[in-house]
């Protein structure tokens, strides 16, 4: 489907069915996921794929006892780095040798332009910095179920240091940023599903520049 | 063109040619833009479109040289709300009756959950919050163009307070986030164009997570 087509069609389902959605739609979303761009292209966060419905029961409850939590198919959670480490860097610089076939010499430079602001920022920056990329690959994960026909539904309203213990993400590096809950509308009882989406108008949302002021 | 095989044919292009873009892809990928979903709705951010080569050589000059935003044939700049005002709320609520035609009275309990928000949090953090958003629409605006076969150059490398006082954002209540050249790639320039994609393997990116460890 047409993303402009498939972004008129979606909307933040506030009910969910509990139809399973099909694993190659699955497949699709979190493919999108991980092709999402981040600075430097370093991807400084992962995703955790959710499908076991009591570890779902369980996040429904530090996340403001949201139905779509369970009444998905599959919860994804958007969780960032809590820092940049030399090793993740080395991990990706690695990569990047690997799979381009260049030495890893050849990297030098950029690697220590990566270590440098990782060591030049503190660890809550560093944290702040990998969340903003996290949010590219959310928005990204989000226009991908859209083209999918797949519902989810964006969500920041949860106690983000209860889940990270509930899923021990701190000894995985990692912090909690966004949910985000994949499956099928419950047209009868959503009331959102009958609202015309709001979108603020062209005029005031694009500033047209044409020279400096 | 599918998602994902948009996202595999994008990549940062490090060089522009300097074609212009036809009105009719810029709308596509300025619509999806305005789609892209937020926080409560409040798309709390605009996106600033600019066309104009003089005064992008001048933010060129703050953004460490970076030859796509005057090579580019149009730049977006994505900004941020400094704050959020109960103006801007009143602005979002009348929107939404207007939209959908029900009475500003029934919309009382969303307003004040905003209001709350906003009032409960410093300016400061409003504002990240606001980013964080501006950041899903960014993703969309990455994915949108390529799926227009645009190139597209996700850029953070920028003096972001001298962009704001170059282009009077304080006035307007806002603050630059990030920019997004949009032209297409100079294939013959750009080192980067022959080189492969690197992302991290699905693995140790995706965490299937089964029950609480």
């Amino acid at each position: 489907m047409d993303l402009i087509q498939a972004l008129n069609w979606r909307y933040a389902a506030k009910r969910m069915n509990g139809q399973k959605v099909p694993q190659q739609k699955i497949d699709n979303i979190l493919e999108a996921t991980r092709l999402a761009p981040s600075s430097m292209g370093l991807q400084p966060y992962s995703v955790l794929v959710i499908e076991d419905e009591d570890l779902r029961k369980e996040i429904q409850r530090v996340a403001n006892n949201q139905p779509q939590i369970v009444e998905a198919s599959h919860l994804l959670v958007f969780a960032a780095w809590d820092n940049i480490s030399e090793a993740q860097v080395n991990d990706y610089i690695n990569n990047t040798a690997e799979t381009r076939g260049v030495t890893l010499e050849s990297l030098d430079g950029f690697k220590n332009i990566l270590l440098g602001i990782a060591h030049h920022n503190t660890q809550e920056q560093n944290y702040q910095w990998a969340a903003r990329q996290a949010y590219i690959a959310f928005g990204t994960a989000i226009a991908a179920a859209a083209t999918e026909q797949v519902d989810a539904t964006p969500m920041e309203g949860f106690n983000a240091a209860a889940l990270d213990e509930l899923l021990n993400l701190k000894e995985k590096g990692l912090r909690s940023v966004t949910l985000l809950p994949l499956g099928y509308r419950d047209t009868e009882n959503d009331w959102l599903a009958s609202q015309k989406k709001v979108r603020r108008e062209k005029e005031g949302f694009f500033l047209h520049l044409q020279q400096v002021a």
